[in-house]
């Protein structure tokens, strides 16, 4: 069975605004960079998916900010499907502190599936039945693990 | 009666992402500048507010996407108090475009007040009494125009 | 005769640092915000090029920072040609403060010609000839001002 | 002997722009993670040389770009001294492909020391003599090697 890891984030100085702490619209980020690294790993490529044409922008997004992270400091996340069907996912993300475990932000992300050439949406079992397959597989068991 | 004004942005090359649209990040950082210039008009100096030793921490975030932005256009934020308390303040955001005037997203954001010195949360009514005040007249109109 | 106004850039909350100013990395977002809209009060329409399959990539750039910027200054760029030929173009940028005049930072950025679908190297003068004559002109009259 | 691990950094989604490349701003803020890895790799602790009250401003940039760089990429980025002295030092960059060792580009940086209260250069070996010393030992090296 796929062990998925959870994703580590090194906040960089960038990243930072003049509060002295990373300016909350990089969550947002960290979130994508988050997404790709787990489907990544469950056996997805995105670079491959987008030459079939396919691409899953995203219908929305949120975040909840628990408490502030500092530059030097490096956050991990762990992101899972919250909702999978034929023309949507959405995903939730939880990030704590790596040496802690103090939570710093959850949040979510919504998305569809779209043709590149046209931006029509999709029905992912139909256009990557084999992606569409292995995620709802996944899926499946975190369904059962959070019951 | 003060006349508040709908924000514009134009977009930016450096925002685009190689979908060929603004990255989805980005509207969050719109947020900002919008909510930032509204309070301006509504007669708030950030700067002021900030040499007065309080901070707006941002508690949660939230955008939905409706349609893309692309490169060249210029999009129009409208933003309003959807909450404020002694301890809370909200923001709803409409983003539209500034030609056609087709809705591109909807947002909200939600802000506590806090000493910078510590980041302890205070009271907005007792420690900037003319901002709150300020602040409360026009969140008392929205909340009448919107009934 | 065509007057080019300078480029005016509200400094946002989010291009800010722990250092309490603003990052160094947005001065060269500024350059481009100030390269496009020079060239669009030129006459030149950057969506209208990139419709006709030519692009401008960055093959260089410097900052060199003279004083440091703050949110909630506005600064004013100035950017001219320093450089025009058939297959090069360089430009170059002078950052102040738009209230006092002060100088923040000079620049300058180094651009080819290429055409979109094989990244190939182009002449201007032969792939789009009304806007290279365009070019050429201002980049003439620049280097007679500056004599 | 210390030996200088070259830095990584995976190209993230929304490090893309239109062009469906890599936005060329963002090579200033890899320098930066790259700058701060290598001094870290030497011994040096950026938050605690910020809580001693020293700074490093960024007196100038710049980058030359050889060759683009994609989404999914992989970038190994080389840093080293290329002066050092009491009042400045200056970094030199090399991006390459962390895969097949393609130059993507070269870059520098300059800086200066000064005290973070007041902002006002200072010299290097009186106000840190360790890290100077170390610094200096290491760009020494690096002097010897160039040779």
């Amino acid at each position: 069975m796929t062990i998925v890891l959870p994703y580590r984030h090194k906040v960089q100085y960038y990243e930072t605004d003049m509060m002295g702490i990373v300016h909350h619209s990089n969550y947002i980020r960290w979130f994508e960079e988050c997404r790709i690294d787990y489907m990544e790993q469950l056996g997805y490529n995105y670079q491959e998916v987008e030459k079939q044409g396919i691409e899953f922008p995203v219908l929305g997004v949120s975040c909840n900010y628990k408490s502030s992270v500092c530059f030097g400091e490096t956050v991990q996340i762990q992101s899972w499907f919250s909702l999978l069907t034929t023309t949507r996912m959405s995903f939730n993300y939880r990030v704590t502190d790596a040496v802690s475990g103090k939570l710093r932000a959850t949040g979510e992300s919504r998305h569809c599936y779209c043709r590149i050439t046209d931006h029509k949406p999709v029905q992912l079992n139909k256009t990557l039945p084999e992606i569409y397959s292995l995620f709802n597989s996944w899926a499946e068991e975190e369904r059962q693990k959070s019951q």
